[in-house]
């Protein structure tokens, strides 16, 4: 094959050869729909022979699509479950042909309002955005008319919004909140603490809120709870915030303690011991997240699992659709999360 | 502003209003090079005044650049580090004005082909390729030469390859092997322990002949020597394994083991824990990675440091160069990695 031949070989050669229409040929190199098994290997095989590849760019500026989705994501240093998220949609797209683009706003955001920009500028097919969590409301539904205006499809993940123009995906967080009271309530605990990160966060907030719900309607008050203001989000970081009130904990009654968060919960529990205080023996603890981080410790955490993977693979499934064929499948999908019973809260 | 006016603002109309040259624009827009605070606030005044974007796809197509640099990655899910490469590759991206595309062989190693043909189709600037590891080099150099021979600007991390094509950052095992087994004879350990993942792994072949060489250099032979063929590459999977073979450590006189991961390292301690084996009391441990689990843990792991953020930095500043400089900044970069001295290991 000279470079002569790389060169003319064109759409109507590979069909030619293949033997197959031209839009079969299409329909193939750009996965848009079924072909049969037999005409997809002799098109491949006649791209293979002419060394065949249909240019990107010109197909770019004919379709006005470029194949790459944009995930818009808030921090991956603190928020380390992103990588799950980021796993998924990476897999799923991959599956239609297409590829991931990674944004970051790292908790600025400001930046989301530049993300909209370059998205704009480099004309990307859709934008799965994660809900900024961390402010109002009002800030990710600013980007998001912004993103309609550009007739962007996008799918927002993690925060519901009503807006007819942005369908999301999102795990009932109250729900969760309701389950692990309940279980608690099940394991016959009265005496139950909460440790959270500020509430200003609008999933935790959910969380919270489901989980006092259930106790309310037990008729029982939390017997603490601290709202920590913490720096880096981090287990060191955590584990000096709680350490410094460790010994309220002790002088408590409390026989039980949900945290909003794995991070929290893997922070307190070391916290705990480095005070002789074992768990599940004496405290039993609950997180939210099923971080990977709970498997590290020697008593796996009991948690409740906000599956990020799923999160990810609706938005995927969802935003293809709306490119492909002009309609998501479902503008709104709520998820019940799961309890994940394991070694850190036992029955009294 | 009406919509007329939006699409009819272009280069000249943004240049004007500025009072700038076009090539000021030009520089602003593509942070190509450095320009006075002033004028780029005035180019970036005028842009807003006039809704100005430049199109992404028709400069594409004028330049064949699209300021898009493909990370090739091998897992998320087993390799959870990565996700640090990740974060250091995009934002150091940003700062150039480029974003990142992700691809993820999960492990498939026929997959870097299939990738190679998607760079080349999608007309991306450049490739930061993560070495396999888990192959010979000769499956990565056959890569390196595919991207090579299509011209595309390539940055190989975590391995190095002889092929003055190929520029590379990676950290040294082997001198990070040495470390932990300097260390280790430091705090006076001579009864030593060795658990890793099978040596055809490139990467942990490395660390564990640098370890060698400082042990048979002082006369120590290993007293224990796992190679764990393990399915999952996750806690729960090595925590069966090792668990399996737990006995033989009390039997042995060993005080101290190396563990050639960070994962394999608190799959140990935990096994060790409930075996009531004190860690370090009883017996002292040493990871490598650096890992977020590393801090998840009561007594925080104490390990060597592959840096990737570091590598990805790197690679990110080499491939810009490259591309809008035509010449790499440093063809091979070897870093030194660093003990990071915590509570694992005690002095006996």
């Amino acid at each position: 094959m000279t470079v002569e031949n790389k060169k003319r070989a064109d759409i109507f050669l590979i069909a030619r050869e293949a033997k197959v229409s031209i839009a079969t040929v299409s329909r193939v190199l750009n996965k848009t729909q079924a072909v049969t098994e037999d005409k997809k290997k002799r098109v491949l095989a006649a791209c293979k022979k002419y060394d065949y590849r249909p240019s990107h760019i010109a197909r770019a500026i004919r379709t006005r699509r470029t194949r790459n989705i944009a995930l818009v994501i808030h921090s991956l240093s603190i928020f380390t479950k992103n990588v799950e998220l980021i796993d998924s949609v990476e897999e799923k797209l991959e599956s239609y042909g297409y590829c991931l683009n990674i944004f970051n706003t790292r908790l600025n955001i400001e930046k989301q309002d530049d993300i909209v920009n370059i998205i704009d500028e480099r004309v990307i097919d859709g934008v799965i955005l994660q809900g900024s969590g961390f402010t109002s409301r009002k800030m990710d539904r600013k980007v998001i008319e912004q993103l309609c205006e550009r007739d962007i499809p996008s799918f927002l993940i993690e925060r519901y919004i009503a807006n007819k123009d942005m369908p999301y995906a999102a795990i009932d967080g109250k729900k969760g909140g309701e389950l692990a009271a309940e279980y608690l309530l099940d394991m016959g605990h009265k005496n139950i603490g909460i440790i959270t990160y500020p509430l200003k966060y609008t999933v935790l907030n959910d969380r919270i809120s489901g989980f006092m719900k259930v106790l309310k309607k037990a008729g029982i008050e939390p017997g603490l709870m601290w709202e920590l203001e913490v720096s880096g989000h981090n287990i060191s970081d955590n584990e000096a915030s709680i350490g410094e009130r460790a010994g309220s904990i002790k002088e408590s009654k409390i026989s039980a303690i949900f945290c909003t968060t794995d991070i929290l919960a893997i922070s307190l529990i070391n916290v705990l011991r480095s005070n002789n205080i074992k768990v599940p023996g004496d405290i039993s603890v609950i997180g939210f997240d099923y971080h990977p981080l709970s498997e590290a410790i020697p008593n796996k955490l009991t948690t409740i699992n906000n599956d990020l993977k799923k999160l990810g693979e609706i938005a995927v499934d969802n935003l293809v659709s709306r490119i492909e064929k002009g309609r998501f499948i479902k503008t709104s999908t709520v998820i019940e999360p799961a309890l994940i019973e394991r070694d850190t809260v036992r029955k009294i």
